[in-house]
């Protein structure tokens, strides 16, 4: 193993770029609170899904800002494409996490922020408009909920059927491909389980709210700033499976949080 | 079906009863919320469930006002159990509804104080101090959520997949009884599910937020507001059993929310 590409960026440049992520996240959450105050528009996209006129706002706001203070940046974002893709810096976001949620008033939903460079995530943000939550951190800056820092407590967990994670719903495991049996066995080995279908579940693996989280076939903007943060709070984050679609675009699925644990339903969720 | 023994009950007399009970449920956000800014203790009790010092300290609260302002009404709570149990008037309270959510930091935990009139429910309250959230209503009265009035869309919900539902996790359904293969069947057929194990999932079937929540092996408390919530806002409640524990006690599973996939939910659920 070499040494990290990321140590390119030196301590004080990543928290200056920690910084202005938590500023971006700061505008998308007043971008999404004024419209959940005004009457949001909901939209089915082609693949089925919904947007709103929150998540479209949200992403042209981060746009703006990012290309105004990064022009050289490359940004990649859920509703509005990508832009520079050979670029170093990767601005990620995914404006509403959980727009089902977003349209159905449950306040779990999420933004997503992350800065990947040559293809490592540095800083990640996940803020949560509606809980008034926001947790944040970069490479080697460890993570703060709220501005207080959190750190995976790394005693083993009991897998005794008591064990507390969370998983998409069956839908997750059906959608793109029959899988339907790999969730079936995690809930059979793991039945003390949460579904939030959003990031607020990521929060939760790096807070120990839960003991692990699994995301499964997501997109690259649904992880993008979560590895980093479980890694900084002492967790462990594994890619379970990185797919390229036949349309274009790539699936991943993965399981974060405590170590021994994460080990366990990445090997039951591979067999 | 004769006359509903709930209008024995003046209107003017439920409508202050509702106001009484609101009075409750903020006395006792106002403890769970004490606690929660001083640091709460956890215990584990014979069950193996969890309880703190805000379980014990808001069904206190509880106790103490409702024997003041109503002395010859019952009371059952949760954690400190039953007193005149043959009175007309039972006044009902799960402190925390959620205890593991909320010692584990997760805000979806909720307040149920219910009050029920010769085994009927008159008056429900789901409080919710971390979301700033209250879902109130009685017989005749309506339901509000923080206010404002709510009504269940009457529109039917295609059972195409799509569909929003709670459950419970799987744990619930092996906790007393070995029905695992409900909960298989139900992820099944409504594979678009979420589990948040508190009564928040109730206030979400009571909004629309989901299309239907799903109730198994709970106890007098949980569900004590949940039915005429659910009524009030144009929902259908279904009970599905009603289990005597053989060391006292009675457990309820029940489903409810939009009417025509209620049913086909009990039908599923009962075969």
């Amino acid at each position: 193993m070499g040494v990290d590409v990321r140590t390119e960026v030196s301590v004080a440049e990543r928290a200056a770029l920690l910084e202005a992520a938590l500023g971006f996240a700061r505008e998308c959450r007043a971008a999404v609170r004024a419209i959940v105050a005004c009457g949001m528009q909901i939209d089915v996209k082609p693949d089925y899904t919904l947007v709103t006129n929150a998540d479209i706002r949200a992403e042209e706001v981060f746009r703006r800002s990012v290309q105004a203070r990064f022009p050289h940046a490359g940004v990649i974002g859920e509703e509005l494409g990508a832009s520079d893709p050979q670029a170093a810096y990767q601005w990620i976001i995914d404006p509403i996490d959980g727009t089902a949620e977003f349209a159905n008033g449950i306040p779990l939903y999420g933004t997503i922020i992350a800065l990947h460079y040559r293809g490592q995530p540095l800083i990640g943000v996940l803020d949560h408009p509606a809980l008034d939550l926001v947790c944040a951190g970069g490479f080697g800056l460890g993570v703060k909920v709220n501005g207080r820092s959190v750190r995976i407590d790394p005693s083993a967990v009991r897998a005794d059927g008591k064990e507390r994670i969370t998983t998409p719903s069956r839908s997750s495991y059906v959608r793109y491909a029959d899988e339907g049996h790999r969730f079936d066995a995690l809930a059979r080995a793991h039945p003390n389980f949460r579904v939030f279908h959003t990031c607020y579940a990521h929060v939760c693996a790096i807070t120990g709210g839960v003991d692990a989280a699994i995301e499964w076939k997501a997109k690259l903007w649904d992880l993008a700033a979560t590895r980093v943060l479980v890694e900084e709070a002492g967790g462990t984050y594994r890619l379970l499976e990185e797919i390229e679609q036949p349309g274009g675009g790539t699936l991943y699925s993965a399981v974060f949080g405590k170590p021994e644990l994460v080990a366990g339903i990445a090997r039951l969720l591979s067999s």
